[in-house]
């Protein structure tokens, strides 16, 4: 068979790998897909490309690459949402198959983008937007196709993680930590997407759909960023046998759907909460799978290209193929997608964590203790530590059990009013993840 | 669509899952399918179903269920070698797709099995011949298509890690764990396949397969159990900060390939290590992806039923598709399948633990560090514990760095042979898998 000829818009970190990867490994992925896969056309706006471009058509303007009709295979990599969507909507327009790594793009125009492939008869495959290399978006599609899915839980951006170990395993502040992963280029230069969760929320939209069969619904997501963590909790968190990571939440309830981003502590003997450094990790619990973990790279030059480069393959496969019997995008068929809310946080349940600093004097935890007992919240363990000598303060150390957020709210409302608590007390979720 | 109809063969444990799990999630299962998938037949000899059969043909005899032309695709789950090789092949000879959670049989008879369904142009599936509910088959398959592959290694039995789990957990001996997880089930009768590494030399069989894309050749596998480890070893393992795992490694070198399935020393730091219970876990590492890990339940009912029903909608997207555009049986096309070697044992690299019974005199250890030395093996790390008071014997623990096995061998026999040594030498293999 005659290679498929994909253009590739966008030559920063993830274009050029790749073109790499595609160069290096065509022999194995040849093999693998039965034809080429040929790199017929470059768009490129800043890049000099660093390679032999002999045979590639070379253009700085992504419509043209995506109005071509030489091109069968879109492979959209300049990221952000409007240059993105104009790009990929003309591609399906012109009968394109269009693979994505921008998860942006995705949760935020997905919904439109799925129904205009579907209406053109093309595919729009986007394994490498969650989770890099980890071919995650594939396991919740279709491997776990025979499951309904309970919770997604996820250690989804890479900068985060990395920052939060450092934290833990250093007892380095979360600034210091950001300086340098800044340095290294874990970080951008404006770290709010990482740091703030937003990119999470972004790759958790996606991972909510696919594993529940909604709609993407990025506006709902309740996103907490990890900027203001303590060394001191972080090292509490320890001594109570917990990690705490930037978790990326999604559970279906009778009730309706949790979408949440924020740190958490989770037991120190669960796998995922041995994820460091810059890794990636996604578990997912079904009702006949149980629960299962995939691990890898969440970003970087190879690891990215190495699931663009797989949704490549897929699709040259699926080319030819019924479009009524592909695998949807979201998972389920477009006219079976559920309509389940997604529930504010208020009415979202957890275990807490609660920091608060007392006084030290007597009958204050005992005031503590009926302030919770009074709105139904049990306490799992508490510790008191040591009265601090700067401030003659004692950090009062709370986990309790599941509980709806409003009545962790109430309570600490209650809590912050009383007379021997000072300033504000501090609140982290806790899931067990089993 | 009209519902695609299945024939099930065998009603044991994961065919009673594989019945139950499709009629309780079917319609979650049809929201993603596209259509129904509705159970028509049942082939059993021993068991009476649990549920109610009304609008199922029930037989006892499987072949005629393989040649029911009301049948679009068959599950086998009768197990064993024989029938099931006979059935399969009989249904993939009456045009049928086939799903099957036999390693045994794809391990030993896939060749055979894959070339005739070539022929015929049919699938055959069998995601959940190994590591149950954790879709790797698809994930190295499909998800890591970009990759060449450079190694994977798995715990890929439940009962060795269980075993293994409950000796460096609880420094119980391995006799007595395994007598205890054939009381709760988790061990047969005849626990040889478990502990002697059997089964997991069927299920790296085809990992090997696919992530490599050589034929499946399960007689070149060398296979050592766990029956002769101790608890002084495992406990001197975690002494030196490792655990010892029993893991199925297949490595691509530039001379052949490396596939081994052996009690293996891995840093405790690495996620792998972390795997405990009857837990199963495949590590794979990729040029592009890097190291990538997939985690879950590897046996049981409803796991490995998970797996049965991704292939079977697998099937029933692929089933009008082309077959030439397919995914191939063993991820490589046919036709590209490479000729690359397996390697003997002797010829395959590793690291070593080795323990050795010195009698407690000077001039033991420069005779031991003078042969490894001559014999170019180079020590990582030495540990030298106290006189042991029964036999007034020096246990001495060695790490080498890697090293071909031959040169590991002649030393042990060097060793053995030393006047300050007493009885064999204990070698376990060590993997750093980074």
């Amino acid at each position: 068979m005659k290679p498929v000829k994909v253009g590739i818009c966008g030559l920063g970190t993830v274009g050029s790998g790749t073109f790499n990867v595609l160069q290096r490994n065509a022999g194995e992925i040849s093999r693998r897909a039965g034809r080429g896969i040929k790199v017929a056309q470059i768009a490129t706006r800043t890049s000099k490309p660093q390679f032999q471009t002999t045979g590639i058509v070379m253009t700085n303007d992504v419509f043209a690459l995506a109005a071509n009709d030489e091109i069968d295979i879109v492979i959209e990599l300049v990221g952000g949402y409007t240059v993105a969507r104009d790009l990929v909507l003309l591609a399906i327009e012109n009968g394109k198959h269009v693979v994505t790594a921008n998860k942006a793009l995705i949760a935020v125009h997905g919904n439109e983008i799925f129904a205009k492939a579907c209406e053109h008869g093309v595919i729009v495959a986007f394994e490498a937007a969650v989770a890099g290399g980890i071919p995650v978006i594939q396991a919740i599609r279709e491997g776990l196709s025979a499951n309904r899915i309970n919770w997604v839980a996820g250690i989804i951006n890479g900068t985060g993680n990395f920052i939060l170990t450092e934290m833990r395993e250093k007892g380095r502040t979360f600034e210091d930590v950001l300086a340098e992963a800044q340095t290294l280029g874990y970080a951008e230069a404006d770290p709010t997407f990482d740091v703030e969760g937003i990119d999470a929320a972004h790759k958790l939209t996606i991972l909510a759909s696919i594993a529940f069969g909604i709609p993407l619904q990025f506006d709902k997501v309740y996103t907490e960023g990890i900027t203001k963590l303590t060394t001191a909790d972080v090292s509490y968190a320890e001594a109570l046998g917990y990690r705490i990571k930037h978790l990326g939440v999604a559970r279906s309830t009778a009730s309706g759907i949790e979408l949440r981003v924020h740190p958490t502590l989770i037991p120190a003997d669960r796998l995922i909460a041995n994820v460091n450094g810059v890794m990636n990790a996604v578990m997912v619990n079904g009702d006949a799978a149980g629960s299962t973990l995939f691990y890898g790279a969440g970003a970087g030059m190879e690891p990215t290209a190495s699931s663009v480069i797989a949704d490549l393959v897929d699709v040259v496969r699926a080319m030819t193929s019924d479009p009524e019997n592909r695998v949807p995008h979201l998972a389920f068929q477009p006219d079976s997608l559920s309509a389940h809310p997604i529930l504010p946080i208020e009415a979202c349940e957890s275990a807490y964590y609660l920091r608060i600093q007392a006084k030290d004097h007597p009958g204050v935890l005992a005031q503590v203790a009926r302030i919770l007992s009074e709105r139904g919240i049990n306490i799992e363990s508490i510790m008191q530590k040591e009265v601090e000598a700067q401030d003659g303060l004692v950090p009062m150390i709370l986990l309790t059990h599941r509980v709806l957020e409003q009545h962790i709210n109430n309570a600490i409302t209650a809590l912050e009013a009383l007379h021997g608590v000072v300033g504000s007390v501090v609140r982290i979720r806790v899931e067990y993840l089993n």
